[in-house]
């Protein structure tokens, strides 16, 4: 016997129907095999698309809304499919019920809309589990210290599940959506992706950071911190399918862990991309000390992620272009504040470019290799591919690229470094 | 300054363009007049349609639905206006706060789906409020002892409203409807109908529990038992009309406060129309002790209202035929029962209509007047109109007749006892 953390995405909650799904893949999660039972709690999001109908709400009542109020309203979403849950588990003959943010209750800080949780008391959760109850949890939800309710920020059920999984001792923390695992990059791009079976949290951080949208950064942060084993797998299976063990997901782990598992690993474990960038050219900014300060001090007091940041030698003396990202959400903004700061900054143009991509390969692996960087920017160049900006990290390299050769880069480098699946 | 609590139903909440009315006739009360501002605490409904919407989700999920989980489904539409109408209040310039029935908390008893108000903590909602917050509470909904939503049965949030008002000692609990008040009976029947300046909790009870449904019946018992003044009024009026204060509605006082405010007041309060009634006749039950009870018993067993009740005397000597009336929707699950009975209690046959309706003359007047029955069967004979069975309280003589006549009776009966309005 052993406690498993299963979360289910709003796609598998939207309806009856589907909700009834996910109950029979919890019976049996619960059931287990040969009378080797599991005290189970699934957190919930709310059904796709009502999260979004709220938020309409919210904006529609008041464009400037309080984000505790807003906070009571969007918390419903999860409340509505747990209840429905717990009931549709009780119709299989499984003992459920549910436990809201508020009740169990999942601590936060009071950082309405964005909350970060601090802790969650499993006493009577785990009291009740052990009886042979499941335990249906509201995701995206939690309790201030002073007695209203938070929410996580959009995608928190995540982080709700790592949470729970954490604070109950849970050997498993199994993440259901609607890909059956993290790839080594977008099938729907390369034909051949291969499905990873193990993947690090540092790695995962960096897939995710980068457009494999799989699970919520702050999960996987959250994982690595508490040491939570989380599986990815998909919820989209037949009812009469194998126990939810025996699907094989993938597992994030730690690189401890990971040595012990996967022998055989490549050196890159995916490549990803993302077209939600932006680029931005500052020409001819003074060269001077504190000239990026005067750049980059607004767009962090405006909350603007700046990521790729090249400085270029500018073509006349005592000058320089600065080039960098932002969301692509966010450049209108970005340019306004960057327009506001002119005579501050001292530039002379400002040049941008919606229609960027940043393509990067990830990988454990490379820190103990050299020339990795090398092989991608030959591979890029040899298929004429222009490399506008580079960054790495330690186990991560990324170049921004012409949005139109997206496709064609990430299929390149998962060729070069040997990703393609063997048919 | 005084305290006011204000009710607004699904229909004044569906939507952000009606939660916007809302919030101004709100601050209008609030700000009242010549700086006189009143403390106000605001009750809302769910949208309308969406407590439906809910329930038939519950019932896709678990037709046998735990009516624990229920409550946390069907809890969340209450939760979501209250949200939203603080949000709206607070884009008017208007503080306000959401008070959930788990937060103050509105203590109730664990009968899920239909729980009773035990009391409600009213330190921190009295602080809030003093300080110019206006206090927004969803209705419907409260917390048993063991930690647990409940709700209190469909159309709670009046009931919600009323104890709100008694727990902080409110001068008025004001409920906002589709209707401008209570008239002396449907104006859509009748169009020389009248509204009431005044009607007593006794005659609103009557009038409720026949078929105006203005208010919940509960809502008005507990507005009795607590001597809570309640106004009807109408949410539908122009944003810039005159504060509520001095809207004319309807207010529902005691006998003893009417006495004062009403000297000029009718004889017959009003005239209440029903048409969910159903009838069935036993006939040949054997004229013998207990045998009454063996009809009644089952039914009361199963939590079937009987109201009118006549036994006839049979044709033939120790015989009856025994006629009552139950709701229409369960005219089919009682003549199931009665069947299943048909030895028990020795009935020859089995006889149902579901065409027929009960009309009511109502009114506090009756008391102290002879020969309000024998108008009331006068009237109607003089029509035509074939009475079926009688039933009489001390301020209500009920009739049943044949359902297609039931508009007829009504402009009768409301003729004969001189309420039609004077042009």
């Amino acid at each position: 016997m052993g406690r498993i953390v299963m979360k289910f995405g709003g796609t598998s909650m939207a309806g009856s129907e589907r909700i009834r799904r996910v109950a029979n893949i919890v019976r049996r999660q619960q059931a287990g095999q040969n009378g080797d039972w599991h005290e189970v709690a699934v957190v919930v999001s709310a059904m796709a698309g009502e999260t979004d109908r709220l938020v309409t709400f919210c904006r529609e009542a008041n464009p400037l809304y309080d984000p505790a109020e807003y906070d009571v309203v969007v918390a419903s979403g999860e409340q509505v499919t747990a209840g429905l849950l717990a009931m549709t588990l009780q119709a299989l003959g499984c003992p459920a019920r549910s436990w809201l943010g508020w009740q169990l209750p999942v601590h936060t800080d009071s950082a309405h809309a964005k909350a970060r949780i601090e802790g969650l008391d499993s006493d009577a959760l785990l009291a009740s589990m052990a009886s042979g109850v499941v335990a249906v949890i509201p995701g995206f939800q939690g309790l201030s210290d002073d007695g209203r309710i938070t929410t996580l920020g959009r995608g928190g059920s995540d982080t709700s599940a790592v949470a729970v999984a954490a604070a109950i001792g849970a050997e498993r923390c199994d993440i259901y959506t609607d890909v059956d695992g993290v790839y080594t990059t977008d099938p729907r791009i390369v034909a051949k992706a291969r499905k990873l079976k193990f993947v690090t949290y540092e790695e995962m951080l960096e897939l995710a950071s980068v457009g494999s949208k799989v699970l919520q950064t702050r999960s996987v942060s959250l994982a690595m911190k508490e040491g939570v084993r989380v599986q990815v797998l998909s919820s989209f299976i037949d009812d009469d399918a194998t126990p939810a063990d025996e699907i094989p997901g993938t597992m994030i782990v730690s690189d401890h862990e990971l040595e012990g598992l996967d022998m055989e690993r490549q050196l890159i474990t995916g490549i990803a991309a993302d077209k939600n960038e932006a680029k931005i050219i500052l020409t001819r900014v003074p060269d001077r000390p504190g000239a990026v300060a005067t750049i980059f001090g607004p767009l962090a007091a405006a909350s603007i992620n700046v990521d790729m940041i090249i400085q270029n030698v500018g073509r006349d003396k005592g000058e320089t272009d600065v080039t960098f990202t932002v969301p692509g959400a966010d450049l209108l903004r970005a340019q306004t504040l960057l327009e506001a700061q002119k005579e501050a900054i001292g530039f002379n143009r400002i040049i941008t470019d919606a229609k960027v991509a940043k393509v990067s390969v990830v990988g454990v692996g490379m820190r103990s290799h050299a020339g990795v960087a090398a092989l991608m920017f030959r591979s890029l160049a040899d298929r004429g591919i222009n490399i506008q900006a580079i960054s790495t990290s330690e186990i991560k390299i990324s170049v921004l690229i012409d949005e139109d050769e997206t496709e064609l880069a990430v299929r390149v480098l998962h060729s070069a470094y040997e990703l393609d699946a063997v048919d």
